[in-house]
């Protein structure tokens, strides 16, 4: 059996899924995360079906890092793999600059490419690239192909991607570009299945998951993005703060005497849902909690997507179809039923049974806008990529 | 002859506006200003008809501060008023906080409150204050009137005003606040004059100056905006930067090692416009000339006010009219002409000869949305409130 194995190496956890390949077809096997690498690390390992078939945790003190990670979870599927074959491996790299716009086959000139984009993204681009160069030093042989969160954006009008700033800023790569766009980009692959219209014309997917953006498609392609330059930008996430006056961040330097690196942690990790609810980060607690200030959480998340709604039509000129994805977008009847009520004055009207069982439909007849609910698979569409790279 | 004067004090310039009293009826008598304090300080005044009264240059090397000019112009004004008596100095001061949501006539007590504010405004609110003080100390009997740029926007709904940031941040006033007011109150007491139904129904104001920002008042009510905590947010404006990306500051700081004050600098005073022409601030002059960046830069200032009205559309939810004011929205057609037209979608259709000859009714018979040039008027709005707050 050939493999191919599809790697998402964050800043405290990796993730990785494996599909079998076969006459060019992909079937996803198994997956798993090994997390809280530097603290108290623990793998977890499923097949397809949901059965666990492993669960592991390293004794306390024993602090597994990116390396350490990488080579024990090489030597655990090879042990595992029953005489497979791995062809290759994807993984997903946040930032491809304004270079590499599609997948590329990383060796040692595209790796210093990518290493020179760290500063754009320092927060998640070192951790990628962590894991591409663990498996190189391990497994010279294989074909590692980087799929980018960039890429899909690439399409936007430039206008769509410029800041109001002077050149001595804006020439060393101070741009909006966009992310999530695998995510993106496996809705737009998926959408014909769906409905023609949503995927020729002009439609607003919400990918709302514990980062969330908006992006804008004119016939499958990216018009607008609500992330920008960095993924902090755009609607309220789940420690993330999103848009945010930039004089906010300088008053927080001159009266609130913090540094670069408090303010990072603050608008990263303390604002948003947490920060404003005080209580979790999480739409599903918010949601079954009845304290005010969750409920204030939740509103506020609605109405910055009901405003990013409407500069996304703007962009568009105009609105045929919603698409609702990733985890809250997929599993949260109440934030999509809010989300339309406050799209109604653009034509949405729902179907509340229809939402309350995930559609994939949920819009009512009388609904000018087709609304859906869609799941995304950034692991199929980096597999997908890491085929076709192969292949072509 | 009873007199009002309404003081605007910035950081280089005091402008001053004189209006005579009579039977509770305001007239405009003349104004000026007293340009390039401490640099090469000049004074003009103007007849209300328009002719010409005084001009004046300071030698170089005599610095006029704030104090020097508050008391030369007073010594002009009793020397010129012919016997008038002043009733009352009405001031434009840019932040009233979350307690200023009204006029206030300012005592000891007010000024200290609104000395506690520097830190929300601190490139506006010393100066505004510094004329406050400098009368005070020569004419302690005259009361003065101090009316804020914050006040309109206090109809705002909570969820409009917030940011994503946690209790600790929020607590010390970092919310939006939005500026501008003066003028859009003056457009608001206007706007019956012009359309019952813009009155009474969602209209967006689109106040375009050298600063830019842009409401949406319901019933005449501010009910959002796109100025934030800072006048540095939303609209692409003369020298400033507009929307940006938080990541953006945290990029200045640690990789483009700029501190506070050069990041300051750069998003107030050499962005915007300027930053993206390269060749100027003045939207006459932008429009006149044929280099490609300049109409980058226009075209980049006309998308994000066509994104953000898509934005204040949704909160409002629907749209009746737009209004243009300020010094490009009164007279700039080709820029009234491209946002009407990235505005289609909205059912905006306007008329050619109309926006040529600056309306006031822009709009042609098809529009689904009314579109009105308005001329504003900040000074005369100062002075009703002066004369309220005598009589009050």
């Amino acid at each position: 059996m050939d493999v191919i194995l599809v790697i998402n190496s964050g800043s405290s956890s990796i993730k990785f899924h494996a599909f079998s390949v076969s006459g060019g077809t992909l079937e996803p096997i198994a997956g798993g995360k090994l997390e809280e690498l530097y603290t108290t690390p623990r793998l977890q390992v499923k097949r397809q079906n949901g059965e666990v078939i492993e669960e592991r945790r390293w004794p306390a003190g024993e602090l597994l890092g990116h390396d350490d990670a990488i080579a024990f979870l090489l030597d655990w599927l090879r042990a595992h793999a029953g005489g497979a074959t791995l062809l290759a491996v994807g993984h997903r790299v946040v930032h491809g600059g304004e270079r590499y716009f599609e997948p590329v086959r990383v060796d040692a000139e595209v790796l210093d490419a990518l290493e020179a984009l760290v500063p754009l993204a320092p927060l998640h681009q070192p951790h990628n690239l962590a894991a591409i160069h663990s498996i190189a030093a391990r497994n010279s042989q294989v074909p590692q192909i980087a799929c980018f969160d960039t890429a899909f954006h690439h399409t936007q009008p430039t206008i769509a991607t410029r800041y109001a700033l002077p050149p001595d800023i804006t020439s060393h790569g101070v741009r909006r570009y966009g992310f999530h766009g695998l995510s993106y980009e496996y809705i737009a692959s998926a959408l014909p299945q769906y409905s023609e219209r949503a995927a020729r014309g002009k439609t607003v997917v919400l990918h709302l998951g514990n980062g969330a953006s908006m992006t804008a498609m004119d016939g499958s392609r990216s018009m607008a993005s609500t992330m920008g330059f960095t993924a902090v930008e755009g609607l309220v996430m789940g420690t993330r703060c999103g848009s945010l006056d930039p004089g906010v961040v300088l008053w927080m330097i001159e009266e609130a005497h913090m540094d670069a690196r408090a303010i990072g942690s603050l608008l990263y990790k303390r604002s948003g849902l947490l920060g404003v609810s005080g209580i979790s980060s999480d739409m599903r607690t918010l949601l079954a909690s009845h304290a005010p200030a969750a409920a204030e959480a939740v509103d506020l998340f609605c109405y910055r997507i009901s405003r990013e709604l409407g500069s996304l039509a703007a962009a568009l000129g105009g609105l045929d179809a919603i698409v609702f994805t990733a985890g809250i977008g997929e599993y949260a009847p109440p934030v999509r039923e809010r989300v339309c009520r406050l799209a109604a004055w653009l034509g949405v009207s729902l179907d509340a049974s229809a939402n309350a069982r995930h559609g994939p439909r949920i819009n009512d007849t009388q609904s000018a806008v087709e609304v859906w609910v869609i799941p995304t698979n950034e692991e199929l569409m980096i597999a997908r990529h890491t085929l076709e790279r192969l292949e072509g």
